[in-house]
């Protein structure tokens, strides 16, 4: 297989202007390795109102063995397909969009595409997220001086996690917001810049996913107070602070519900879907009695939740708590029942109501399974999503024999904990396949929101990837995740090395008192964390596969500043690369492997798996002319009863 | 490649219930090769509003070499999808899905689908169409009384069609309905049972398509008159009738339209997207001044056009009309402007609108690209596209060598058209292309609608297939078209080995006197469609690809009832298939090409290309019987607040 291949990818590399307004005409670049094809005409094929626009690509130039190609887009849909075009000299055609190259005709969902819809934050591609789940990171004095609520199972810090039903939800280890605030530190040793927060509205579980109010924060974590002292803090030291929202659900012991329930008539009854007349029966999260599901065709309950002045979501962006942005929990399932499908419509409301508030904020929908048809751009910056990074990586880099666990019945599971997947364990993935997986789950993502889907190796709600981890892949894993196009995400407690079967069990309280013998591992997320942030083009670069087969794959970032080559393998690898796929001269940045070059201009990459290994390479050089845009008609198809219609255009339906 | 794998799809051998409602519990099947695996688990997997929902299969029954095994789905959304997991003994696990057999996790978007939308009529099953584009299929003596309208270039029978602006679309034949009338002898002959006829609204084209009013068929064919005998008439005969209606456009001859122009505060004014004070400017079809584009946030237009009793849509499919359905004009932009998308809102407030008025009607869209988002189900039973099969069959049976032909502007045009893409004439696919262009167009879309895609070699819109065929390859091309999963079509004149390089070219007045001369074509497809019509298994049968190389594909349509056996090939064929694919004695049907049993009892069929052939085998033998439906919850998650709570359940979201 050759990578010496056409490429185009959403990165400013191939696309000149990330934020087009709708009508915005748009420069678009192809570069096609020098001798390739030879090719006789290059197109652009968009499909504006589902009728296909057809663009032709002007060579502008040939830079360090590669021809650039430049054809102008007229972004017509606010999310608008295209691809490409080759037509070779002796008539082959061939055919790119976002899985690579085809020969013959392509599906529109893996188009590239523009996005026209109002543009996330800027920092959110430099961000690095850590991940903290409130009960178990750290416990302030204060937590000491307030009573263990009713519903609560007390346990010591050093206690191990209970993952059996009630303790499951009930285990209450008291960790606070103030206990966060203490470990700053801890979180600017290690570089990250992004806090998100699971629940922090009071609740009758340590999760706080059934929350009882949206009004008010936890008194347990330490309150309103808390949390406004804790965002002050954290935007002192340079980090961002985000929440978290049920949209699909709220708890039993809501205000809203408890009004609700058994009370005909009340102005809440509508919040939910009741569906006998005396407001006993409902529908819930999967059948859970404590998670009554939100019906969103309320205007009453959009209005107090999203759209007024004094919602939920406006209030938490507002001062004095002035968080920046939101994560929605279940956000794949919120507005959807049934034949009922308002998910387009809330996550849409949402974002448009904290554009008006904040529109430096963002908004992150919870989809663990395949998101794309959600991911237009529309609504999510980006998705807490598994398909499209984490589980591939596991598949790859874990080894498939199970770790024994307790699951919420007491029932012992043999077999590794896989994302609630019964398949029998972990799958085993090779490299490539690790490579076909996550093309293939983002392919049917715009460019721009897959920058900002999470790319995390474990949450809360999963297993800790260390559990499983074949020996020495966590640098791999850890590297992977800083480095491929997303935003990186730490898991809380990954850095001191924790294990956790299940989604339960990786809840483990961070063993303060074990920072020293974490060392390593901190030194590895330090690293890794301080190279994504030192070098942008990680953020927002272009993604070329270089090589990939079983063992190892190689891939490179690119902008026009700057490159990274990567190389990451579970064996030991010994790699050439064709000459021509990467120009200049390398200095290596992170780990430990070798690189070459031989006699031919091509490179030789080798290590001793499992490795993970980084170099700096030149920015890619590209033609600095541009091709004359055309001026756009707005809106397609826009005619003047008054001018002279073209002969060949009357009544001209074919 | 090996084809001796599991199997399903969403025949009735696999699917239970093929009208499932929503909520309803559905036996679904796997069948999967004696000894394959071993498999120790096998299960089903939906996402049901977007979060995964997973059923056991049991292994009911082993016939005739294979292993069945059925899983309970509950149809949790109209269209609900579901893949197949496979879990091998050694941990190795499969997925299934319309794609096929995949090592690693797949996309929602190529499930299989149950459809708990309203089922199209039984009969679009049954049907073989025969499209017409009245002008141009004949002309009763009643014609010749008919002054010649103003904008018309009158034309002789026999005159060739000119195809440069603006005889175009002014070259005017004089076909109407009597004409048509007077020729269904050669339908019934044919054994056709489906007349389409492109628009019979008066306009200022010979198309039509620039319709001046929905409420009158132009006089220039009969009249309302001509249209009521001639649907009588097909009726008597056996023979159902579907209309075309431009739900994109009207023309600007329409009376809705004049009202409107250059008069703000008509009633009309918003039925079309005026973007001037004075009515002046407004959006048309692709920037022809003569198609104004429709406006359907128009709740007047909506009732107008579909909804009202005196609608458009009700006239024509009441007595004493009475038509059988609709194929609607330009369905993929209907109601798609720039960011308006009402496109799902019509094309089911066309279908809800039909099935009140008369529940045997069908209705299909016009979708000439990738039509996957667009056929779920809720709107078209089906559409005219052309991905699926048309560009395919083309790509792999055609010449690619270039017909010249003068286009609409006058210019020579010297290679072939394709279907208006500028990809340097006629793509060059393999068999192997061809299905793999076939399966990827048909992944995303619901087996239900998929049977209900119309399946042409060509259209009044396209090239017809002949111009550019292969030598022998008709018959190869035709013969999918009747035995694929589809609805065959006819274009009128293929059966007379008409050419046409472009889709005005193909517009060709049918050579009655030239009737002798085609016989042997004639008989060609009055075989096919005898056996098509004669085998209800090619309308509804279960399709397994059997062997694929780059000249040659054979598959096999299946039921309980019966079996055929296909092969197409352009090149020679000397094909062995493994034995197990298929079981019993094969009859030939069809074609020259020859059937013998090896000593392994695999099968060798061997033909001189271009070849197809059809034999007849045993329906599918399958366990009798089944499992036990449980209980569904309907809507999921629903609970009572009464009911004691599992003690697993209590605030246990993960």
């Amino acid at each position: 297989m050759t990578f010496l291949t056409p490429h185009h990818d959403g990165s400013p590399l191939y696309v000149a202007n990330q934020e087009p307004a709708l009508g915005a005409t748009v420069h678009v670049r192809l570069r096609v390795p020098e001798g390739y094809g030879p090719l006789a005409v290059v197109r652009t094929r968009s499909n504006p109102d589902h009728e296909p626009e057809w663009t032709d690509a002007v060579r502008i130039g040939t830079v360090g063995g590669w021809d650039w190609w430049e054809a102008p887009i007229t972004v017509r849909n606010p999310r608008h397909g295209y691809r490409w075009m080759l037509q070779h000299d002796d008539g082959t055609v061939e055919w790119l969009n976002q899985t690579g190259l085809h020969g013959i005709e392509t599906l529109d969902a893996e188009d590239f595409a523009l996005v026209a819809y109002p543009a996330p934050p800027a920092w959110l591609h430099e961000a690095v997220l850590y991940q903290v789940f409130p009960d178990r990171f750290a416990r302030s004095a204060a937590a000491d001086e307030r009573p263990t609520p009713d519903w609560a199972i007390p346990a010591q810090w050093s206690d191990p996690v209970d993952p059996v039903m009630p303790a499951r939800s009930q285990q209450f280890y008291g960790g606070d917001l103030d206990g966060i605030i203490e470990r700053f530190d801890h979180l600017v040793d290690l570089g990250v810049n992004l806090l998100y927060l699971t629940p922090v509205f009071p609740a009758a579980s340590n999760h706080r996913y059934d929350a009882a109010s949206f009004d008010t924060v936890d008194p347990l974590l330490g309150g309103d107070e808390a949390y406004v002292r804790l965002i002050e803090a954290a935007h002192a030291r340079g980090i961002r602070v985000i929440g978290d929202l049920t949209s699909n659900h709220s708890g039993d012991t809501h205000e809203w519900f408890q009004a609700a329930l058994r009370n005909p008539g009340a102005a809440e009854e509508d919040f939910y879907y009741f569906t006998d007349a005396e407001n006993e029966e409902y529908v819930s999260w999967l059948g859970y009695a404590s998670l009554p599901k939100f019906d969103w065709s309320s205007q009453e309950l959009r209005g107090r939740f999203i759209e007024g002045e004094e919602s939920v979501v406006a209030k938490w962006l507002k001062p004095p708590f002035s968080a920046d942005g939101w994560r929605i929990d279940v956000a794949n399932m919120t507005g959807r029942l049934g034949e009922v499908d308002l998910n387009a419509e809330v996550r849409q409301l949402l974002r448009e109501t904290m554009l008006r508030l904040n529109p430096d904020a963002v908004l992150l929908g919870e989809s663990t399974n395949d998101a794309a048809t959600d991911l237009q751009g529309d609504g999510w910056h980006g998705a807490m999503t598994y398909p499209s990074f984490t589980r591939p990586v596991w598949g790859w880099l874990s080894e498939p024999t199970g770790t024994p666990y307790l699951d919420a019945d007491g029932v012992e599971q043999t077999q590794a904990w896989f994302f609630g997947q019964p398949i029998g364990g972990i799958p085993r993935y090779t490299a490539a396949q690790f490579v076909e997986a996550v093309t293939r789950f983002t392919a049917g993502i715009p460019w721009r929101v897959r920058l900002g889907n999470m790319q995390p190796l474990d949450t809360h709600d999963t297993g800790r990837f260390a559990t499983n981890a074949a020996p020495g892949t966590i640098p791999v894993a850890a590297g992977l995740s800083m480095t491929l196009p997303g935003l990186p995400v730490v898991f809380a407690g990954d850095e001191f090395g924790l294990t956790g079967a299940d989604g339960e069990l990786s809840r483990t309280p961070i063993p303060w008192d074990e920072m020293d013998a974490a060392q390593g591992r901190i030194a590895l997320y330090r690293d890794l964390i301080a190279l994504r942030r030192a070098h942008p083009v990680l953020g927002t670069g272009g993604l070329r596969w270089l090589h990939v087969d079983d063992e190892t794959v190689v891939f490179v970032r690119e902008s026009a500043g700057e490159s990274l080559l990567v190389l990451a393998t579970r064996g030991d690898a010994d790699v050439e690369l064709a000459p021509g796929l990467v120009a200049g001269a390398a200095e290596p940045l992170f780990g430990d492997a070798t690189l070459a070059v031989d006699g031919d201009g091509g490179l030789l990459l080798a290590a001793d798996g499992p490795a993970f290994a980084v170099w700096a390479l030149p920015g890619v050089a590209v033609p600095s002319v541009h091709i004359a845009l055309p001026a756009p008609e707005e809106p397609r198809g826009l005619v003047d009863a008054d001018a002279p219609t073209p002969a060949a255009e009357v009544a001209g339906e074919d």
